[in-house]
């Protein structure tokens, strides 16, 4: 039999569970505030937001694994797509493209085309340094682990830093073939 | 002009920004984890979920108002319908029902019938004594007294806990009528 289709994100959005995108912002701006307040450096929040991403994020690629039909990614590149394409149009209803490739085709950018994470948001002075959104980059990071590639993930541009765009940078550093523990069930 | 209808939960949440469900409930397990790992004291935890939850609650209020065309409930019963019909269909997708009345109609139960924080949630042995949805207590706390209603909101069953339900107790301790520093634009 040959295996289904890929769905698109939009379609898997339609179809699973949501919350109130509003509750969402404010319940992540609500651990933003927590940590500032328990960890006091921002560079050690930056540090905590990455690794509670990390940690979702190496769950969360099941759900999009029995979600999205996607087979095994040929390469890197399908695979940014996939993140960029289906992934965020999947579990935050936005979309993001792929860009900046290098000639390798080993690092390349996501662009946010919007980012409900930062709604109502404003950084105090205080908060300078503060990646703000970085819950995201450890989720990709996290759930790419999950498929055997170890990635670096880093925000390029921050629209809450002054930026005019919301880019993450994501950079292959390791790809181990199999070593997983997942059966193919195909 | 008469004003408009109210509209249901259903409808409001149909038309609001929504995000993933899995993604909503992955990232509300980091908060909680977080906080055990900070604050190590299971009674801490609790009193900051509730306090986390009050802060989105004097927010989320607004959102309710400015979606869901009520107008000012004549009492409490009133107010606890629009909580358990509108409010929980409207930010978490699900439905919940009010019962247990008290005979001056000023205590009454919120009965969950799905409750999305916690899927895929087990709590270790270490975590007894822990309210796990205290954000959700604090949420109605807060967005109550934002229309001048003072009340106490308190876990009746939690199946976490291993009891048959999610129901929650709320009380009103006083109302304040007007105090709130809104102006009535009808």
């Amino acid at each position: 039999m040959p295996p289904a289709a890929p769905r698109s994100g939009e379609a898997i959005f339609a179809s699973v569970e949501r919350v109130n995108a509003e509750l969402f912002t404010l319940t992540y701006g609500a651990i933003v505030r927590q940590l500032l307040t328990d960890l006091e450096e921002v560079d050690e929040v930056n540090k905590q937001l990455d690794q509670m991403g990390y940690n979702i994020g190496i769950r969360l690629i099941d759900e999009f694994l029995a979600k999205s039909n996607v087979s095994r990614c040929v390469d890197f590149k399908e695979t940014a797509e996939m993140i960029a394409k289906v992934g965020f149009k999947m579990f935050l209803g936005v979309t993001a493209s792929v860009m900046n490739w290098d000639a390798d085709g080993t690092c390349c950018s996501i662009l946010l085309e919007d980012n409900p994470l930062v709604d109502f948001v404003e950084l105090p002075d205080t908060c300078q340094g503060l990646y703000y959104c970085n819950i995201l980059s450890g989720v990709i990071r996290g759930a790419l682990e999950m498929v055997a590639m170890k990635t670096e993930v880093t925000w390029i541009r921050d629209m809450l830093r002054g930026d005019d765009a919301y880019e993450l940078q994501v950079k292959l550093l390791k790809q181990v073939p199999e070593e997983y523990p997942y059966k193919d069930d195909e």
